[in-house]
């Protein structure tokens, strides 16, 4: 859609039925959090469970691991996030307002009251804390600022434990901290998000080959949870803009409404990870082919993806405006994969104690195939449809007085109403049943 | 199982077979922190959707939240954790090293060099950290140290997108933080953990059925992820040793290997969180009953799980020892529902094709069950059996020649071992898929 205030619509939408919550509201808030609400938590266990199935679960090549948040400090250093990963940062020194050097047009004069910049400063984006009852400089930890770093430093306790043969990669999602200067944009640039990361072990070789396959996985992904293709862009970086030792690497961008930004990312590393985790740890990081008795470092392909971005992509591209009837609605074309709620069972009227067992009846029989199946006695129909079709339900059920037989050839049966289309048709209940299992498997 | 060294045998496991390794291990370690290898981050999401299962979507009266594990800081100022989450520390004033001074028999001398001990203090064990590019008192934030922080400050939210009728709850999963100064007994008390939390909300003077209901549901939890009753006792907590907001607290203690130690913790809070909450943040916390245009503040019961606690539980109460045949075995009896791997499928011979493909097709007929069908054809059958045992692995389906018909009134039938027992069984493959089905389900 097309509407300079689709951000706008999309945050309200979020927060008045239950997706998104600003962070800490009644607290005035935290910038750069936000809380998932019902639905929310829903849709993100469902993308983030589909990415499970396709990236891990579905293949015999893959482990997953769960790494801690907090980490030795030492393994921060050795990746370079304590020397190198930190934002130019410049202050005004009249109203005192901190600016990203890098997004100001003009680095002398204060976008906001005119006064005169200072110097530039790298600002590190890491957040610092301590562990343990003293305060000292050994006891700083960091929060982990990418997933990446607990699974290469378990990238030999994988080996030992599960022996893998080459390649075979190890997957995790879970949370990263950064200290943005300027969070913004709802849920892209926060200070705390969640991460889906595979770390692919492959032969020097073998990299152009793993890194064509995963590229193909991250578009079935984008097709799965039903990003439209032209939305999703593949970057080619260039390679004075690649770190040194990526010989390739692809940013996946999507059309936000404020712009063309970075949603996933692929990258060849090298056996850089690796190489610098075995050299600052005094560990062997190795894999011995058996075949060859060959020893070597492992090439790595990253396919790395932001939840956060991921669901507002979804949110973006499955918000609609129409008129239906003489009414214009709004809804959110979820693909059924991933909506919070599969369908919606209704009675067609509450004070009608046949028709309410008869849907209870039903409602129970759907959730033997996905327990997400609502209830909606509340209001006339075409408002409850409405309620649905804003939360991206696909189907809407009805009982009537004819599934209880008022016009006999019409008994059992009942109305199935299309999310996207308002569409109606009178099915059985098996038929019902069998729509619901095919568009949600 | 009754044994000095359960511990040792438990961690040597838990990181031998990938469930669990030291966290940042490669550098020495952190302490307090734990990663979850391949099984273990499949044994912990199991239990997890089992209790989301049980405890939120199978229910029509609760609702999820994710919220941040950074919250604005003055949330901790109205729980009293600022002022008040804090251990008693003592340090030698000989050796420096720290202690929890409730833990020692004795506060003058230093249990490990006899030095004299200082003064006792009070130690917050909130992390704290900073947000944004200042460093100045108003940007410190802390790492949640529980998650119903992030529940209570969602009430009003939830409340206003979902319009649930009272009594509902709120659950949630997620990471909390806390500086112990003493973190011990491998994944039991750790710095970093997850717990699953429901806040549940009721008219005043219905606490105690709620209370009793849910105590009831944490037990068919227990029973469900397979802990015996008998290593589950409930402790009620006295009324001089209750928070002075609680008419009642019982905690779900575990026998531990170490003593019977605090697993869960059900506690009926009264409107002490809601309350302090409304006050601080100067919102209205409150419920409409549109029947009696009643509005009040609502009381909760608040079962909290701890999800660490609960899977050293699981495997402290599975893990057995026995003589199977002429040789002693080790095996883990996990309940089918939360064991990582279902079954596994082997070939009799890894040199004939026939069996090989007849394994491949038959594991893919059970991989539509379930996808954790693990696949061994390495060694001896008895080896495989023993390495499935010990990661808890409940059926091992064997093809034979038998299968392929050599005696033809056994073609398409294959053997299912079983894990507690040893025992063998000739079956169809769709009486195994029978039994798999019904013991996962």
């Amino acid at each position: 859609m097309n509407d300079s205030n689709l951000m706008e619509k999309i945050v309200s939408l979020a927060k008045r039925r239950g997706f998104v919550f600003p962070g800490s509201e009644i607290y005035g808030g935290l910038a750069g959090t936000f809380d998932y609400g019902p639905l929310g938590v829903v849709l993100k266990e469902n993308i983030e469970r589909l990415w499970l199935t396709m990236f891990r679960d579905s293949r015999d090549d893959m482990y997953g691991v769960d790494a801690a948040i907090l980490m030795n400090s030492k393994i921060w250093e050795a990746s370079g996030h304590v020397s190198g990963f930190s934002d130019p940062l410049v202050a005004c020194e009249k109203c005192k307002k901190r600016f990203r050097a890098d997004h100001l047009d003009d680095t002398k004069m204060c976008p906001e009251c005119e006064g005169v910049l200072g110097e530039v400063r790298q600002f590190n984006m890491m957040f610092a804390t301590h562990a343990g009852a003293t305060e000292d400089e050994s006891a700083t930890v960091y929060l982990r600022p990418e997933t990446a770093g607990g699974i290469f430093t378990n990238f030999k306790n994988v080996v030992d434990s599960m022996h893998p043969k080459l390649p075979f990669g190890i997957a995790q999602i879970g949370k990263a901290f950064r200290n943005e200067i300027a969070p913004r944009d709802f849920i892209f640039r926060l200070r705390e998000l969640s991460q889906m990361e595979v770390e692919y072990f492959v032969p020097p070789a073998a990299w152009e080959q793993a890194f064509e396959e995963w590229r193909k996985m991250m578009h079935l992904f984008a097709e799965a949870i039903g990003l439209p293709q032209t939305m999703v862009h593949e970057l080619e970086i260039e390679e004075k803009d690649r770190a040194h030792y990526s010989k390739r690497t692809i940013d996946f961008e999507f059309d936000y409404p404020f712009g063309r930004k970075e949603l996933w990312g692929l990258a060849y590393r090298g056996d850089f990870d690796l190489s610098a985790h075995a050299a600052a740890s005094s560990t062997e990081l190795t894999y011995l082919d058996e075949e060859n008795k060959e020893k070597f470092i492992p090439h790595v392909i990253e396919p790395s993806l932001g939840v956060d971005r991921t669901i507002l992509a979804v949110l973006v591209s499955a918000y609609r405006e129409d008129t239906l009837g003489e009414e214009v609605r709004t809804y959110l074309a979820l693909a059924p994969k991933i909506a919070p709620i599969k369908a919606m069972v209704s009675p067609l009227l509450k004070n009608k104690p046949e028709l309410v067992a008869k849907a209870r009846e039903m409602r129970a029989e759907l959730q033997k195939i996905h327990p997400a199946i609502a209830w909606d006695d509340n209001g006339n129909i075409g408002k409850r449809y409405r309620r649905q079709d804003e939360i991206g339900t696909p189907f809407c059920i009805t009982i009537d007085f004819d599934t209880l037989g008022e016009h006999p050839e019409l008994k059992d049966t009942v109305t199935l109403r299309h999310r996207d289309t308002g569409e109606q048709e009178r099915l059985t209940v098996s038929q019902v049943a069998a729509r619901i299992r095919s568009a949600i498997e």
